[in-house]
């Protein structure tokens, strides 16, 4: 297990036999701040591992770096919570356009965009890539079994980029949008290609996913659990294919069903 | 069932008859922008109901307003998805500091805090409420009960506000932090007395959860999931009890086990 994704805490806990204390392993979760070019640009909450990979998936995916060669240099400090970056060629868009609302679909997206970062980082899929029901039962067992900190905290989301014959590289994390960012923040550092890759994730089907999903590149997005409408209409746009409840045998596909076979 | 919370969409379906076309109930998400005094705020995405509740909520959690009465005029197009909202007084700290990290301890609260707004609005519970083991087991399993929109489409979270002995108001979002900032709207517009309050909350406890928690002034946190070790130490800061696992006849107390009796 990742030393920085759990820690041994106090606990007081009630069963069968009363009330007792205890310790109990809890999911780590810490402040990032990320500084750009010597100004302030985000802070979120993660589990503290694979924080460059973190940096770099998130840096992409607010559209501010498409290839991990932007970066100049990237200093993190785990201690204080501190990412240091600075860009090649520092943008005069900056932060500014990050959370503006799109509106319109001047750029021939979706109208269902709903931030311009989205609408310009977000990539349609042509993916041929196809699967049977049974790999996307098998890819999601095995998601869950990669995360030994999950099955001891109960606290964190996985993501994991496949093949349809395996997991190629999985990552956990507290915030369910951190575990995407830090698969696409591997995948822009090592080049992979991701247009054949499926996603398999241990939450909720929402808008923010798919546009993750997008983002790197995926055609697939295997989930347990439920899809909302916006996610829905968001992957019939992008060319995703998204699959939920995939729970024993059966599942339901919501978008682009010919990349599922029997 | 709310008929905003849920749609029926076409899904291909799959299970051992094989593939077939059906609908389903899905969890719907749009996008809700405040604009504050004519500025765009904040863009989210939510379930569209009780969009006035989560105006009042979102702006009170974020340190904007702490009455009702400081909303001069609240309009909301849900067709647009946008909340105009004029502030009796505007302010000179605007949108600016809400998302800058809050770094040291001047203002005598917790260094746990990441962001300035958090330091701002979060208040210190000295509840005397004390419930037992069998409240927190059947809040819960009320809170469930509670939304029909969640059994139909399981993609929801619930929120609820309650006594020792009964849920008092329950809301539901697709966005974890949006169901407690529906039920903080209402507890502002109807100014409802919150300090011997509990919420009963569907999701893991990460900080942001006990931050809203703090925010809206209850003193008791009930969650069927895992905590993180950031909200622990802003629970026991803040003199909140966290409650997670709460499971069957058994549960995990996190801080402040005063409030939990046998």
């Amino acid at each position: 297990m990742d030393a920085d994704a759990a820690e041994r805490r106090a606990v007081v806990r009630y069963d069968v036999s009363g009330f007792r204390e205890t310790e109990d392993w809890i999911a780590v979760e810490r402040p990032l701040t990320i500084l750009l070019d010597g100004a302030e640009f985000a802070t979120m909450v993660c589990t503290p591992s694979d924080l460059e990979e973190l940096t770099y998936g998130f840096l992409a995916s607010e559209g501010i770096i498409r290839r991990a060669d932007e970066v100049a240099s990237l200093a993190i400090d785990p201690v204080s919570g501190f990412a240091r970056v600075q860009l090649r060629n520092p943008r005069a868009a900056g932060k500014d356009a990050v959370s503006k609302r799109f509106i319109g679909s001047c750029c021939g997206k979706s109208r269902q965009f709903y931030f311009v970062n989205d609408a310009r980082a977000a990539r349609t899929s042509t993916s041929p890539v196809k699967l049977t029901v049974r790999q996307c039962v098998d890819r999601l067992r095995e998601l869950e079994d990669a995360s030994e900190a999950f099955r001891r905290t109960g606290g964190l989301h996985n993501a994991a980029l496949c093949s349809p014959d395996r997991l190629l590289l999985a990552r956990s994390d507290i915030g369910r949008h951190n575990a995407l960012d830090k698969l696409y923040g591997r995948c822009l550092l090592e080049n992979l290609p991701t247009r054949d890759a499926i996603v398999a994730f241990s939450g909720r089907l929402s808008s923010e996913v798919v546009l993750k999903v997008a983002k790197l590149g995926a055609g697939v997005v295997l989930s347990k659990s439920a899809p909302t409408t916006l996610a829905v209409e968001l992957a019939r746009d992008l060319g995703i294919t998204a699959v939920g409840f995939v729970r024993g045998a059966s599942l339901n596909v919501y978008s682009h069903p010919h990349r599922i076979r029997e």
